[in-house]
């Protein structure tokens, strides 16, 4: 963006800052709805700095300004934001609050805009700068939104009835569930803010950001099931009421103060996420009376744990998802074989084009991170932020991608060769997918966390000195959000057991700086282990969803052990016996030699 | 113990609630120290109900009284404890406070010794109580130390300095290290509670109860290293002042009430462990205007990691340890070929005479678990608490122990097989030993936690359907705690990074109900891994202290990779080399066939 447009907006939003005696104001990129998606007419960070990365903040203040972006976009926030106007600070080593604490003096008022950020942030925040005498001081009017005259109108593309079919449960009896929940913790009702909470609880899909498929607005649930949607009613069907039985309310959403506020009015204990649900919603209830239960949103594990039905169509789209990649992989080949060198971005739209082809595809489930070469290094390349690169011969093609279907949703890494492998290659991939089958192997016992899992999927890159630096697997939702909560398989200490239902990637890497990426990825679904005769505890064990072949060029045969071998070939079997059928004669080819035992 | 005399007690303790108007009192195992031992003179919850477990509490009611036992305890209470007085309940599954809430009415008193809890305890029990209006009130003076009539003196053996050539750093600089801390936290001062903190600080060691050789005391150490010590002048050694150098003052314990008052009046801002430091000390200097900071106590993670000089020294001390195991197992042996099948109490006696023997031992660092056939199957079995049971044929036994030595502490479990092991024993003792070794052969990045590596040691149980309830691992310390932290390799989640010079247990385990127990335990040092040329991380490993066979009748070698068996030749190599050495004649005959390469 222009210097020029920057400084103008700084300026507009300085204005507003003096009118209410502000010395600060801070510009998260989040919106009320707190999600990893945000709409266009959202975008405020991106309006009033240019940096288009999906994290970071800004601070303005009467005379300069910050921007705080994570290691993911620590050159990109460079190509972006102008420097004249901003100072660069890092979003995790240097946080913004006690920046704000060390840079402004006793007495100073610090803005924000309470729907933009979780009570626990406005908590810690407050009690941070408090120690230095800086007040934190809500804004009752957002400075840009006051400012953004060109701002996009509201979407208004109409949300959508998810079927029976796919979703095994109906609204009715999912909202009885969560009511008891919030009931057997004391509580008259829970704040569900999490859009794709809202959705799974009424059985719809919206389109209001991309990627996942939700309605945004907010709801408060009963411990008795009745449920109130604020939200755009433009948007909803016509026969919603019949959909979702009896116990919902539909409301316009600028209502929902009023509404928060009868809450508190009438003394309600009311169940709030402090981390999911904004400030203003929160403090709205608090201080008109009602008392805030801090808990985590009831719909979260009962979402994440997926019904029969779900698992089902999970199960059948990953089927049709692997056909679109298996066709990819196969393409790809053959475009290398013939010397086409494509560049990233020309097959991420290859790639994309084959899967919307596919049955039931509604999108994709995020951008494709199509990585070439030594851009494959960068956890979380995303080619459009610069000139896509082409295939670089004798190196490695990383390619992280997903799709949203009406029934489930998948998400898939598939790391190749263009040309010959090196030795290295091999031996690295081989480190990563031996991480990938441990874990993909593992029984646990019931009530064991992916926190416990998570070494196995790291052990043999640990014992040869390596590492990677992200999680090992996030939950997925169905034709929801690919990334969803409460459990995690990670370094970090997660208290959430593995539960029959949910799903979860199994996504090892390795990266070397400057030269490529590797990242394995299955999506698994836990199970029950049968197997066991004389098992003494409930045991647990994953399958797998995905079913595309890992690419056998990259194997170190001498580095597996029998066990491993024999894992890879069944994989392989399974796959060729579930995909063939799918494929054209010249992939059914293809698949037959990616698939062959070794 | 007689009913009739713990009636009398039970009565002797209603009186004094009746005078100071309670309705109940609290007996805990703890005294004022928070320990794992406590002194015979201290034992009142043994006085109160003749329990003599190691954890454990009792609750006197006006009318009746309840004793709370965990699982390792419900049959041993019965037999110890007088059911016409006591109800007997579940200590975790049915919390005493919980059960003070739910028996007593709105409006009742409950008494508790605050010296006899931590604060985090007080402050727990007194808001679940306060919500059913319950009070839960301070006593000034125990009503069992009113009572108890022939309780025994207090000890009076002295303590011992313990030279530099075992701590390896003067108290002087362990001081200033920790005062630093201190002072890093925003605090003037530490509340130094735990004994052998007090013991590391000063480089002092004591003899107040059994297995931990401590001085029992409180200290303050301020954070310009200054340490007032609160104890038993009498037991000091003349040469103390000039033994632990400048800054440290010597007080008789009754004095510590006032020091921690003045330091409130000062308007001190203190450390101080909620969990480790009792209530009473803790509230003197709140009550009295201090504030508090709740922090882990700061000796804890410096302690942990030892030195080079104690390194040595439990290098050292684990070759002298391992003879005797060894001189042990090989007489062991010969006694079963020649028919003799000893009792558990013989066996035990037998190995700690050897172990008593060795060079610089100073006792043993816990009560020996000697624990034939079935009894192995209880984790914490006691062969004191019944009659001992002698060596069964054909059956295991499991013999977990340890020492005290100048230079270190020593804690080994072996299980061996008396006669002809069964397939369903080498499979079980197999899939334990391929735990330990995961966990023994593992490397991991500077930052990881025993939480982490846990399920290392469990993999290969899980993978067949079969776990152990207990952790995998626990910290160890030098001449000190056979228990200490603040590490720990466990399910339970634990936000410790393992550091260098860590002693961890490694003691996998599997346990059949009444038929037999196996647990595989070595200590290991954490170091840093040298061996990696192109290692990308810092990354760290373990290195075995502990120097005796694992019994080879009980391995099925066909279950063991080619690495684990390398890894298990490599050991008992090791082992060979080290150990014969140290030998007999015989038991070096003995040591060649228990250490031959398989």
């Amino acid at each position: 963006m222009k210097t020029e447009i920057v400084a103008r907006r700084l300026d507009a939003i300085r204005a507003e800052m003096k009118k209410v005696d502000l010395d600060a104001f801070i510009v998260p990129r989040a919106d009320e709805y707190l999600g990893e998606y945000v709409p266009e007419r959202n975008e405020r960070l991106q309006w009033a700095s240019g940096f288009t990365g999906s994290a970071g903040l800004v601070v303005v203040l009467a005379d300069s300004a910050a921007v705080f972006v994570d290691g993911r976009y620590t050159i990109q926030v460079r190509q972006q934001v102008p420097e004249s106007l901003f100072e660069f600070h890092h979003l995790v080593e240097e946080p913004h609050a006690q920046w704000l604490a060390n840079t402004l003096s006793a007495g100073s008022r610090v803005g924000y805009d309470p729907r933009m950020h979780a009570l626990k942030w406005q908590l810690e925040t407050k009690a941070l700068l408090a120690k230095k005498q800086i007040e934190l001081q809500e804004v009752t009017e957002n400075p840009i939104d006051r400012s953004w005259d060109d701002r996009p109108a509201p979407g208004k593309a109409p949300a959508m009835l998810l079927d029976e079919v796919y979703t095994g449960q109906d609204s009715v009896s999912k909202r009885q569930q969560i009511g008891e929940l919030i009931a057997s913790k004391g509580a008259d009702s829970a704040l569900i803010s999490q859009p794709d909470s809202i959705a799974w609880l009424l059985n719809i899909r919206g389109n209001d950001v991309t990627h996942v498929p939700i309605l945004l607005g907010f709801s408060i649930l009963g411990s008795d099931g009745k449920m109130a949607m604020f939200t755009d009613l433009d948007k909803l069907p016509e026969d919603i009421d019949e959909h979702v039985g009896e116990g919902v309310t539909f409301h316009a959403e600028e209502t929902v103060a009023t509404a928060l506020e009868d809450l508190g009015k009438r003394g309600a204990i009311v169940i709030a996420d402090p981390e999911a649900t904004n400030a203003w919603c929160q403090l709205l209830v608090k201080d008109s009376g009602g008392t805030l239960i801090a808990d985590s949103d009831p719909v979260l594990l009962p979402k994440a744990q997926k019904n029969a039905t779900e698992l089902a169509g999970m199960k059948d789209c990953h089927i049709n998802d692997a056909a679109a990649e298996i066709r990819f992989l196969a393409w790809l080949d053959k475009e290398v074989t013939q010397g086409n060198l494509h560049d990233e971005a020309l097959l991420s739209d290859t790639l994309g084009s084959f899967r919307l082809q596919q049955e039931g595809c509604m999108g994709l489930s995020f951008d494709t991170i199509s990585a070439a070469g030594s851009n494959g290094a960068m956890c979380h390349y995303n080619h459009l932020n610069a000139t896509p690169a082409k295939l670089e011969l004798n190196n490695l093609y990383l390619v992280d991608s997903g799709g949203q279907y009406l029934n489930g949703t998948t998400d898939i890494t598939r790391t190749v060769i263009i040309g010959e492998p090196s030795a290295d290659h091999k031996r690295m991939f081989t480190l990563v997918l031996k991480g990938h089958i441990a874990l993909d192997q593992a029984r646990f016992p019931l009530g064991t966390t992916g926190s416990q899992l998570d070494v196995l999927a790291r052990q043999f890159l640990w014992q040869e000195g390596f590492d990677y630096d992200h999680g090992t697997g996030h939950g997925v939702g169905c034709f929801l959000s690919v990334h969803e909560g409460p459990q995690r398989i990670s370094k970090v200490p997660n208290t959430i057991a593995l539960k029959p239902g949910m799903v979860v990637s199994n996504e090892p890497g390795y990266y070397k700086e400057d030269s490529y990426g590797i990242r394995c990825e299955n999506l698994l679904v836990v199970k029950t282990c049968e197997e066991l005769s004389d098992a003494e505890t409930s045991m647990l064990e994953f399958e797998a969803l995905t079913m595309v072949p890992f690419d056998l060029r990259l194997v170190e045969a001498s580095m597996l052990t029998n066990s491993e071998l024999r894992w890879l070939n069944d994989y392989h079997t399974r796959v060729q016996e579930k995909l063939s059928p799918l494929l054209g004669e010249d992939d059914q080819v293809w698949l037959q030699q990616a698939t062959r035992s070794i």
